[in-house]
């Protein structure tokens, strides 16, 4: 880790550039966390799983609005239409379809009540205030900087296998068809950073606008590294919010 | 704690009122959270209080902001003048007058670089972002809300005395000099919460606006509750998101 104000101002070259981008993912994306190597190593209780997926769940279920905020701010058709694959993916092509819904299998077969997700009045303050902080990221900040904050795709593909098959193999509460929701997700990302990366390599023409960048990608990894914080402090640590929600067997309940 | 889906929506006479807001406070104000017993208690480390005082500048930085936000909302003059005593208590009558000024002169007492401080660049997500979404609900929610946000205030009396004592007595790098800030606060805050309940009894006329004055209570215990919990992770259990700020003796430093 280095002091942000101490870096190097110069142009990056886009092998350089994309270089700077993967090793702020080494350093800071949530792979590293102690919360996914608890889940993905088999040691989380099944409470523990429950309360990951109802909180990931309100971060899933925000991405197609924050991508509808950046499709507010794209001028040119070809680029919306890349985008919207994102929303496409999210929310599908018709009933029953598209990532939020392959969420929620996994949260059903958590034995989760569907309305106690999808209101997301049991989610953790840290939760909330994350997934917040990054649809107003995408609202306020420069086009450049939304779609920058997206580029922690380029470390996701890696993350998802490791955690299918950690899953799979560890809880026998869940399935391959349960996990469904990771079984498209790697293309996606890799289509999806595709395009990020590349656009970021076009649109960042000065060092500043390639530190902006990073830092919009830096900003993202403390995103998602907060939510593994609530978790951990909340379900593994045991020390909840005040009001927060708290496994109880097999369903949901108001703490 | 109870299920707020449960709650019974019947209008409470003022006094009732007043009493269910008290006891959202007595259940999920920070003055329960580890962190400030460890703080009072004359446990923390020096290292953990300038972590404590770094991060809560940003959030008395940003409340004459959230303060102003209100101000834009508010029609009467009247309402106005009064609700910017808050503004001018922050910032002062003058230069080096205000609470901000005196929060500063905590953190010059504990080591930390004014600029470290003041530029915010070392304060963990999750202050940040706590600290963002109170901005943010004083900007989009009604002005109801927003006043009724501010109703913590009603338990910070209690908290700010036991603090003052508690750290003269346990830490030898604090006085009387460098906590100047709290002696000011109770008698403002006094003010400051007379006012903001007299208006939430006078404007919340239905019980859905009673329930929405007791929601913005509950959501500014939730930011002031996490800004401790990521005090706690990062420099109690040792365990700080990616790039955090690390006490390192008398000076700041990127970690």
């Amino acid at each position: 880790m280095h002091d942000p104000v101490a870096l190097d101002r110069s142009f990056l070259a886009p092998d350089a550039f994309a270089a700077e981008l993967r090793r702020i993912g080494a350093d800071r994306y949530h792979s590293l966390h102690r919360f996914h190597r608890r889940l993905h190593d088999g040691q989380c209780t099944r409470g523990e799983v429950q309360a990951w997926a109802l909180n990931r769940y309100y971060y899933q279920s925000m991405i197609p609005i924050k991508d509808a905020t950046v499709l507010t701010r794209m001028i040119e058709p070809a680029q919306r239409r890349e985008w919207r694959k994102r929303i496409e993916d999210h929310d599908g092509l018709r009933e029953g379809d598209g990532g939020i819904e392959r969420w929620l299998r996994l949260t059903d077969s958590l034995g989760l009540h569907r309305d106690d997700v999808v209101s997301a009045r049991f989610i953790l303050p840290a939760t909330r205030f994350a997934v917040e902080a990054y649809v107003e990221f995408c609202r306020s900040k420069t086009l450049l900087e939304a779609v920058a904050s997206s580029l922690t795709e380029l470390f996701s593909p890696a993350i998802i296998s490791e955690r299918v098959s950690g899953m799979l193999a560890h809880y026998d509460f869940v399935s391959r068809d349960t996990l469904a929701y990771f079984t498209a997700r790697p293309d996606q990302a890799k289509r999806d950073s595709d395009f990020a990366l590349d656009f970021v390599t076009r649109e960042a023409r000065t060092p500043d606008q390639q530190h902006a960048v990073m830092d919009a990608l830096r900003f993202k990894c403390d995103v998602l590294w907060l939510q593994l914080d609530g978790l951990w402090t909340a379900y593994v640590e045991g020390a909840p919010p005040p009001g927060a929600w708290q496994p109880t067997g097999n369903q949901t309940q108001a703490a």
